[in-house]
């Protein structure tokens, strides 16, 4: 028992060794010797637990995909509705992107994964869409908009505020970026309905 | 003359492999053999141009700088002033970052360069911070405006939508995505003058 915890434990920061690579360079371009070199571990050590830099990558992906449902249900657990819940929400996806590494990584490279590791954009994309849906049924946004496409830009305007390297960004601390963000998309979803 | 005219086209044709590197693999995981692989050269012969990567990295940051400016003159050659030109400006970027893969390699490495190429993030924020100034003065936008936050915001969103590797975002044409961004940023920096 105690082995299997010791070996779950070394699974755990070998990701986030790796999560810290691929963030930084990719996958393609994330290397095994500085993910040991991270852990201070060797390379049996490592290939006890995965054959190569892609297995460590797609097991980052399913780990991702069970947690982002977790920042869905907090949202709903508060009880908001609309787009105070599609704010609320944003600021998760973006404090959660800012402070866990793998969450970053994955984003990063999404593209560079076949079958490309969108899951997470997909459960943003379904959630804004819940939340417009809400907006529009409580009369905060007005029904003729078209709802997947400002759903998407949401989720676009979500990605660049969290991970944009514009060097303001930077200093800004997260939830600024995505105040100064809400204040004028919320104005802006709040005025269609006019 | 001749002789000439031929490097010069050797070593375009070297940088435009070396930004479909960068761009699919960043700095660290582009490998120069790969970049030979496109352009059907040898080592011998890169190295006439460039002793390696980061070399051929800021090669192409020093002549991306030169031509976002470019872009600025285009949008003032039209006579468009505040939001008009501010979402014409985004449109060109958009479209800039869409089909120039220069462009966009070097957005995607700029935090691996030291220092970071962020000089594109800084032109745009500077436009966005001028045309927001003539939105203002002709009473297009609210002069309470946290102008420098709400240019950072209108970055962050052009890099989002640009650039997001969100599945949908893909499917849909740039003008089509920048149009949708502005349908709703435009209507929150309007609101905002109320």
């Amino acid at each position: 028992m105690i082995r299997r915890e010791q070996a779950e434990r070394t699974r755990d920061a070998l990701l986030d060794a790796a999560a810290e690579e691929f963030w930084l360079h990719g996958l393609e371009g994330a290397r095994i010797q500085d993910v040991l070199n991270r852990t201070a571990m060797t390379k049996g050590g490592l290939y006890h637990h995965f054959t190569n830099k892609v297995q460590m990558a797609e097991a980052l992906v399913q780990l991702e995909d069970e947690r982002w449902p977790e920042v869905v249900a907090g949202v709903e657990r508060s009880g908001l509705r609309g787009l105070a819940a599609l704010e609320s929400f944003s600021l998760a996806v973006a404090e959660r992107l800012n402070h866990d590494v793998r969450a970053r990584a994955i984003v990063r490279i999404a593209d560079e994964l076949d079958p490309p590791a969108v899951s997470a954009f997909a459960l943003w994309h379904d959630f804004a869409i819940l939340a417009l849906q809400q907006a529009i049924a409580d009369g905060e946004v007005s029904d003729v908009i078209p709802i997947r496409e400002v759903a998407q830009t949401v989720v676009e305007c979500i990605y660049g505020a969290s991970v944009s390297p514009a060097p303001l960004s930077r200093k800004a601390a997260v939830s600024d970026r995505l105040g100064a963000l809400w204040m004028i998309l919320g104005a802006g979803l709040r005025t269609t309905a006019r």
